[in-house]
């Protein structure tokens, strides 16, 4: 059990407050609500707060289920809420819930197993007409010059990425091709936001997309590669922003680094696309990742090596 | 494949130094040499170039072997090592090495399976006359100020770790029980560092120990906890300290928190005590540390809930 990560989740008040509010708008008086991976179980509190009748709380780790019971039990809520060791996709549950509340995700939303897991939840766990928090989530990207977390990638630079006279340049090439989790701020956005994608939770569909848009530079700078974060719609009216301009949350932003930075001019169009796949057959779900200014284009990807066809842009999961 | 952190890990110089020259020392001319968790690589590499016969490099994330492999092909170094996937203790080397490599410590150097782990790799690849690289580990603690970690720590103070009226106290407990790593500086020191242990790898013991003993407050100040550093011994004469008082390595300290500061005063005596115990029966190893001043005492453990027995103690792993 990683109980300073825990805590740190708990001490993240934006996000805590805006699941409270969310909570408290979507659960209705004997309600049955399911929360896959419930951690301390901070939002099955919220929800048996608000009025559930019964909050089936599950969890993984058995360290943390067996802590989230004792604070149910300090907290007054144990009669509510059932605490369910082990994965959901493995739980059954006595009864469909009217609400699942699912908050595991990465900084741009999605891991390799979510869309499995989430229509597990929508086939298994929840009434036909149950209700998904979120209810959907919003994904942006913007131009960045991020001096700091680039030189963090390029890290042997100056030695050319040589090592006593060995050539380590491959894997340069990787992580300037990996996404990677930063902590953003207004000042590193180069150009506007795009949105890229809106998806809803509810309808069962898969993730993938393609995107294209363009962006208006906002300042002379060099480009170092594109941020993503995420906005997710957690109930009606109730909304949480992961942008650089907001309040911090333990998600922040991903970092799509490229190869080589890009010199961009105030005023500039630049071009922006991002696609994202989830093939059959490979492990995990794929980024690519362009910008293009005036004649200068630069691109990323994380599926160097892996097979991409027009199949497998049609293959999503 | 974390790309990122094998990059991190490549980068420390200090660490990628000191392994470079304990392996030019210690590999002779002829050499079969095994290296445990090999990552991209490196220190095979080194052994390579040191004049090893053959080198058998063991990788369990077959992404970070296959690139291992691209690169030892790239620097030309392909015919003399042979890369296998799996956990070293499942894989059967082709013949016993005269060395072992092996460097996947944590912070204060343990965890839960080095010993098994250690023990099956002088049991079964190495010759009778083989050797370990480290061949040793010395262990240092002290007492430390470090507002800035005990604040992280300490997330919800000033809410009194409670949240909408919910209460969360029992995670401030258990994460001020907790080891967390850190990157101290010499100005966190509050007392000289001592000794509490001399650990050889060679010789098929356990790893517990209980130590006591004393240093003296250099400056007026708040103990929040205790700093633990390791200090390798990775060949005769080849040392690689992981002190707060020099380079930093991607290593850096564990910080050993205790749930309320002690004031102490330049001049005192304070004594420090530490006990590390790998119970049958446990899934991980148990620290006790102790601090005392006066009549002032503070005490941290990671077996709040956990038998702590003499049978317990006597029987490590």
């Amino acid at each position: 059990m990683n109980i300073p990560y825990y805590r740190r989740m708990l001490a993240d008040r934006v996000r805590v407050r805006a699941f409270r509010r969310a909570i408290r708008a979507a659960v209705r008086p004997g309600d049955v609500v399911v929360e896959v991976g419930t951690g301390l179980g901070t939002y099955s509190f919220f929800a048996a707060q608000a009025g559930a009748r019964r909050v089936y709380a599950i969890e993984a780790d058995p360290e943390v289920c067996r802590l989230a019971e004792s604070l149910a039990e300090q907290n007054g809520l144990a009669d509510r809420i059932r605490f369910l060791r082990g994965y959901s996709t493995d739980v059954e549950l006595p009864e469909r819930a009217d609400l699942a509340i699912f908050e595991d995700y990465t900084s741009f939303f999605f891991s390799s197993g979510l869309p499995g897991l989430l229509r597990d939840i929508r086939e298994r766990h929840l009434k036909g007409s149950g209700r998904l928090l979120p209810r959907g989530v919003d994904l942006f990207l913007a131009p960045a010059e991020d001096p700091r977390i680039y030189r963090q990638l390029d890290l042997l630079r100056g030695q050319r990425d040589r090592l006593f006279g060995l050539d380590f340049s491959e894997t340069r090439r990787l992580v300037m091709n990996h996404p990677v989790g930063t902590e953003a701020a207004e000042r590193h956005l180069l150009a506007s936001p795009v949105r890229c994608a809106r998806i809803s939770l509810g309808n069962g569909r898969g993730f993938g997309f393609a995107f294209a848009g363009r962006s208006r530079v906002r300042r002379d700078g060099l480009l170092h590669g594109l941020l993503g974060w995420m906005e997710l719609e957690l109930a009606p009216g109730v909304r949480l922003s992961c942008s650089p301009r907001r309040p911090p949350t333990v998600w922040g932003q991903n970092f799509y680094p490229f190869a080589e930075p890009l010199r961009v001019r105030r005023g500039q169009r630049v071009g922006v696309t991002m696609e994202l796949i989830f093939p059959k057959g490979v492990r995990r779900y794929l980024y690519r990742w362009t910008v293009s200014a005036g004649a200068e284009y630069r691109e990323g990807n994380t599926f160097a090596g892996v097979p991409f066809t027009e199949q497998s842009l049609s293959s999503e999961s």
